[in-house]
């Protein structure tokens, strides 16, 4: 019986998450006559297209009142209200789960991120000890990979030198036959680099060595030249052990890419290039990126030093 | 006059581009009473969350006709309607340029991306010759914000000196209510820097004290603080006047946020900072971003040199 729940009787406790982008909200509250724990899920719906010919007024058909906010040069900018019809043309999908279990919660829950700037005394005093525990035990899964012991059939490439080589295989996220999805990773085998942050001039050719053998390996296994590949790593990554996320320009992956999260693998080489310090390299500067509130990262220092920002 | 081109006298010729996940859609075709070529952006609005307080009831509130379309467990799926009223509610907010360049077309129109290497000498042959050209008259816009002739109600912070000031305002695409979609842009008042290509050491002062000036008043106006902000600039920028995107890090723009687009002001300044040359900055550096095959820059030399890359 889904008569019995109805949206009306939902009656919210708080907001789990919302995107502005795709315009998506996620209600926690209570619905039914239990008053059982609910989540609501509503979009609203894309424009629909299929009667837009060619002679159509868009405007004039699909929107009801209109108001000018501003104009500047040949730049004018209304909001509108649409035409709306539940049946042939509604404004919002909704999804209702009720009972809604833990899992649930946990899943549709959106944690906040912060920005932070980490200097390299911050790193020193709470990332450095961080990575520490992340790497042993916590990433046999590349040690495996790297030693052969899974996933030796997907191997793209490799370069066995243990200081300066490198394996190249498919993200499991890709489905190896999209070429506009094309998703690989280049795990490198030293593993005296936990991240970007222990690069320095030193490596520079090592880096662009690395570059030259991926790209011609995705060249000559994909047929994907180099100006259509955005390669990338993560900093803070989700391991700590040096890789190289090698995906194609076409491919949108919202969070994977953001700035803040991602730095171009070219403008690694290029900050090294231009960097006084021969030492150093990033250990001597100062990165930004973001962090989820939820993340051991966070909830291992960065909360407590927070009025530092 | 704004009034002249109301985006009901609109007549399609052909869809430009449709994003179903951000509910967008960008149309190509006339208006006016000339007639004149023009094109039209329509967005679904996010769901306005200010008024939602535990124990209000959502749907009864926000939404209209409901109808249920499956059922399965504790899975329910519908479809509504929405309230909407054009000052208080919207559901869609348009733009119309009118008259539409050829540039303005190109830009909105699909296109497959490259990625560039842009090496100083790149820029020097290619790039600067294209910047110049887009200065002046293209950007008459920027300069009438900057001369209090347009959009002076919208400013929400300006330091007037001519050198180091800037105007700090809401981008258009910012609804100005929801926090977590927060878009602010602070244009700077000096002329003489086209993009984060002309940034040397020589201005880190000004950019340190541009970034305490924003923080400060977007905390004061807005009540979000610092870490809450994700600050970056464009390159290639869109128009060749610097400036910054002042941003919600809980905003999630794809695009506009992308590595190999998008680089954080904090890492400018850092680079800036860690950067042995004290008179060339980033003009002596290689900068990577990918462009579209149909923007005037890939046109106007990229795709002559691409077998460089």
């Amino acid at each position: 019986m889904a008569d019995d729940i109805p949206p009306s009787s939902f009656v919210l406790e708080e907001i789990l998450s919302q995107d502005t982008r795709t315009k998506t909200l996620v209600l926690l509250g209570t619905a039914g006559p239990d008053r059982a724990r609910a989540i609501l899920i509503a979009e609203k719906t894309a424009f629909a297209i299929n009667g837009l010919a060619p002679g159509t007024a868009f405007a004039a058909d699909a929107l009801a009142d209109l108001r000018l906010l501003d104009h500047n040069d040949v730049y004018r900018w209304f909001m509108a209200t649409a035409k709306q019809d539940v049946d042939a043309a509604p404004a919002v999908k909704l999804s209702l789960i009720c009972p809604a279990s833990d899992t649930h919660v946990r899943k549709y829950s959106r944690q906040r991120r912060r920005m932070i700037v980490e200097t390299p005394e911050l790193y020193r005093t709470v990332v450095a000890p961080y990575v520490e525990r992340m790497r042993g035990d916590r990433i046999t899964w590349v040690y495996n990979i790297l030693s052969h012991k899974v996933e030796v059939d997907r191997i793209v490439h490799e370069n066995p030198d243990p200081d300066t080589g490198f394996i190249l295989l498919p993200d499991l996220k890709w489905d190896r036959t999209t070429m506009e999805a094309l998703y690989l990773v280049a795990i490198v085998h030293t593993h005296s680099i936990t991240s970007m942050r222990d690069l320095n001039k030193s490596h520079l050719p090592f880096l662009r060595s690395m570059r030259a053998e991926i790209v011609g390996a995705v060249e000559t296994k994909y047929g994907v030249s180099r100006d259509l590949l955005r390669m990338y790593v993560h900093y803070q990554p989700s391991y700590y052990h040096f890789h190289i996320h090698v995906t194609h320009i076409d491919h949108d992956m919202l969070e994977s890419v953001a700035a803040g999260r991602a730095v171009l693998y070219d403008s690694i080489v290029a900050q090294l290039e231009s960097m006084s310090d021969e030492h150093y390299g990033f250990a001597n500067s100062t990165l930004s990126y973001y962090v989820g509130e939820n993340s051991e990262l966070w909830a291992s220092g960065f909360s407590a030093v927070a009025d530092h920002f």
